[in-house]
């Protein structure tokens, strides 16, 4: 039952190696490997996945969003990594297909039956076929957030018909915080499980700020290029134009932003629907924007040039992520006339997005009590042609800041078995602060089990093997192994280290919460023992009527638990 | 917007008195004071209640689970409490009804129309008109437990019809703890909102601490005695006796317990209905009657002396809450054979004891996966006549220890929403250690969040009161009144002021996540004040067809933002 494997160091135990001038934490997470899958046919596509390294000699491969970042070993952890350089540009060496009615989309060659290598390495990322991630991207059902410019980038998949994905937003502000800490919240992030990242910077160097997270993250980057737009003219809303905006929005394409958030559905005629609201507009974008249309007295400028940004985003292959700018800030705004006026808008501006073979997303609230939640999935779907629904959150009770990350956990594995495609996480500091690199890595940590929780109600095929193999290693008290399966393998040996510290606990037959003589596990185990030592006829000889269950028993090897093989 | 109030200290802040040799917390809440409600008619009997002062002048009153220990002020707190003496004996004083059918007990007076004091005092507590109360009691659909040898108690009740209730678990272990400890435990888990204790000592000493805790409980405790009859045939499963089990039930009836868990149901011909599961049996209580049982090779002595047990339990008015020894441990364990057998059997177990004029609560799972938690509820709605369903998360997931407050929260509030009365706790430790204090804490926030979820789900009358307060305090930025409506205030105050400290910026309209430029908040009352100044037709004039919604804002004053009125 001891490992024969060498122990990996937990991450905050000294893994963090420095790099140049800045300091990132590099090396495997606790107990595990960086693998690489190869595609059959395609031997230049390596798919990443972490590599849990079991005591009785099994492994398991999951999923993998963490970048060349936890390559090597805890003694010699990614000796590549450069963040002057930045990472290796993969994709430039991938074939990509000419222009389809101008479109160089994922969305306009699945429409042409085109399979992409951005296609074949999601389909091998998720376990699927390919042909069904063609289908689903030509639907307009999921999106693979890939700009041209961004071939540092592992390509993912956001769709209900695949695993449900996660956020994280970072960002900068006028109030703290420097660059060097950003790229190491995007590694930070990854290397718990973001799928993508949202750069929300905000303050000076917004433009050095993402050129360096560009180039180091192996995750789809995501910003809403109002923040900078509005940065421009000094922060006043009324002095926006089409012009600045489209100028940030080309100079963030060029940076390689591989989604937008667009707030094009905050018309003027809904403003007045939030005047009767607990919370009014509590979306930056969507505020700015009623800001705007109230000063100019004209309809949103993003609304009018939507047709525009089309143009723009066909070229790079950006993603529309289309802002929910009304959504309801507090239970009592939750499905009202404004937030689901401005969804109906998104509708129409995602049929437009995909005439010109743009890849669109729709985002969600926000606040949402638990018996509303549902509604909003199946209106989205209804309205925006099931276009992938990205929601933040939603939390079930405005009644717990500094626990915004439960409130929302709870909204968002209901909103994600729904159908949600992907969770912007939140941290426990909604509402109240900025995160720290620990709320980062807790929101980070509590949106993955929204989402594996969801997966696992949805059945989707690989999600209970890891639930499995954790619970086998649990009962057969193989304490490594339960935490190198975990979502966060330091944390879990750390509690379990502050009462039972020795090295011989990991192994014993016991644990600290009922001590050993009172624990279940092992009564458990000794009932199986018994039941060996005794035969199965002990307890066949007791009850009548069981010929039937006994014989299937005595197939299975004559034990009352059978012998515990491991995924 | 500045608050005229005394600003209460925070908790940790030194709220700690020390009465005789413990330290117990004591002084109110943060933010709020200990009131009490006269019950119009029995002006005897004072419910407790928290009252939130705003610094607006309002004030919002909510449900209080924390007894006598939060009187007083941050200054001059809780006088007095005396560890040594126990809090007052309250009911003692109250009238007792005489036996109906040799059954002392709320469910044979409600049956019989006899309203009591208990049942005038919860109704009181919940908001409600006492026949509701006494129509859900006779139904057996909710229960009161109340032990007549409890009466320092404040009664509650456990039922669909009213407030999801949560339950913290405590104990000593033979790892470590003391009494002292214990005490300050309960006393902790009530000020955050525990509405009943399980006290799961294991360890030497059980009777005396026991004994601590009932006499300074303000709140309903639970045992599981099997753990004390354990201890008294040294720990081995096989030298269980009937005898002993009685006699120690009789022991902690006499002390007051008011409700506990009876492994009944866990019967021979079920054990090897858990051969092919991942993880066995995990409850103790189930781990230890199946022992029982293959060693002598009976039936559970538990099941065939069931009415003995309900003849003592109807003296002193203990609830049955029937326990779920098979229930499952592991996602991959839940909803089969051997958990849906047994909770057959509690519902044959319900009907006898309600035959004895009993109090019933049925326990369940445990580790369900989203998509099979609300098969659960109905079955048991079905199979035990609806008797209050008290369980234990769900988890919803296995694959995160050291998070499992969270995983179990996401089951806990669908379940909650679903018809489960009472949720009972998990902290972050589960799996892997004691919860520590801290750990304690968060475990009771964590499930009144899902308690509160699932409340607004169902449309609970009060709720949404304290949603909509804090979030009218939020967007006129009354950060003092959002701390104090917090489930938290505390933590929310200090994750505020770790980014922005200055006391000015307690009333500052902006907050530190977006900085004093960009904020949506700001903006929002922007918006609205540019509207106030233009008057409402700036609006009408730009959008036809608006009339009559302009009518509509033009009755509520003319503005695109209605004065906001608090609860």
């Amino acid at each position: 039952m001891t490992s024969a494997r060498p122990e990996a160091a937990a991450t905050r135990g000294g893994a963090i190696a420095e790099n140049g001038e800045h300091r990132l934490t590099t090396g495997p997470v606790a107990g595990s490997s960086k693998v690489y899958l190869e595609v059959p046919g395609a031997p230049h596509l390596k798919v990443p996945e972490r590599r849990v390294h079991l005591s009785n000699g099994e492994h398991l491969d999951l999923y993998d969003t963490s970048g060349p970042y936890t390559e090597g070993t805890a003694e010699a952890p990614a000796p590549s990594i450069d963040v002057r350089a930045g990472l290796p540009r993969t994709r430039d060496a991938w074939t990509r297909p000419a222009p389809v009615d101008g479109a160089s989309t994922q969305l306009a060659w699945a429409r042409a039956g085109i399979v992409t290598d951005e296609m074949r390495y999601v389909a091998a990322r998720e376990g699927v076929d390919v042909q069904l991630v063609l289908d689903e991207v030509a639907r307009g059902r999921a999106v693979i957030p890939a700009n041209h410019r961004h071939p540092e980038s592992e390509p993912m998949i956001i769709g209900k018909a695949f695993g449900v994905k996660i956020n994280a937003n970072i960002g900068n502000s006028a109030v703290t915080s420097s660059i060097e800490e950003e790229v190491e919240k995007m590694v930070w992030a990854a290397r718990w499980g973001a799928d993508t990242l949202m750069d929300l910077s905000t303050g000076k160097d917004i433009h050095e700020t993402r050129e360096w997270i560009m180039r180091n993250s192996p995750i789809p980057v995501g910003t809403v290029p109002m923040y900078q737009a509005l940065e421009k003219v000094k922060g006043d809303p009324a002095a926006l134009t089409w012009e600045v905006y489209r100028d940030t929005v080309i100079e963030q394409a060029e940076q390689g932003v591989d989604y937008m958030t667009v707030h094009a559905g905050v018309l003027l005629r809904y403003v007045p629907l939030t005047a009767r609201r607990v919370t009014g507009i509590v979306s930056r974008g969507g505020s700015i924007m009623a800001a705007w249309c109230l000063a100019h007295h004209q309809e949103s400028f993003l609304y009018r040039h939507f047709r525009e940004l089309c143009e723009i985003f066909r070229e790079y292959d950006i993603t529309f992520s289309l802002g929910d700018g009304l959504r309801p800030g507090s239970i009592a705004d939750a499905n009202d006339a404004a937030q689901f006026a401005e969804l109906r808008t998104l509708g129409e501006l995602t049929k437009i997005a995909k005439s010109y073979g743009v890849q669109v997303m729709i985002e969600g609230p926000g606040h949402v009590p638990m018996h509303k939640i549902v509604e909003n999935v199946r209106l989205e779907e209804e309205l925006c042609e099931e276009a992938p629904f990205y929601t933040l959150g939603p939390l079930a009770t405005d009644i717990a800041p500094a626990y915004d990350h439960i409130t929302s956990a709870i909204g968002a594995a209901i909103i994600a078995q729904a159908g949600t495609a992907m969770l912007c996480y939140v941290t426990p500091k909604e509402h109240l602060g900025l995160p720290n690199r620990d709320d980062v890595k807790t929101g980070v940590i509590t949106y993955r089990i929204a989402a594996h929780s969801a997966d696992l109600a949805k059945g989707h095929p690989r999600a209970q093997l890891r639930d499995d193999a954790l619970s086998r290693a649990r009962f057969e008290f193989r304490w490594h192994d339960q935490f190198a399966l975990s979502l966060d393998p330091d944390t879990a040996r750390e509690f379990h280290d502050e009462t039972l510290p020795a090295e011989p606990a990991k192994t014993a037959h016991f644990c600290s919460m009922c001590g050993p003589k009172f624990c279940s596990m092992r009564i458990s185990a000794d009932v199986r023992e018994y039941a060996e030592k005794n035969g199965l006829d002990t307890v066949e000889a007791i009850e009548a009527g069981m010929a039937e269950k006994s014989a299937e028993f005595a197939d299975a090897g004559g034990r009352v638990y059978l012998p515990v093989t491991t995924a």
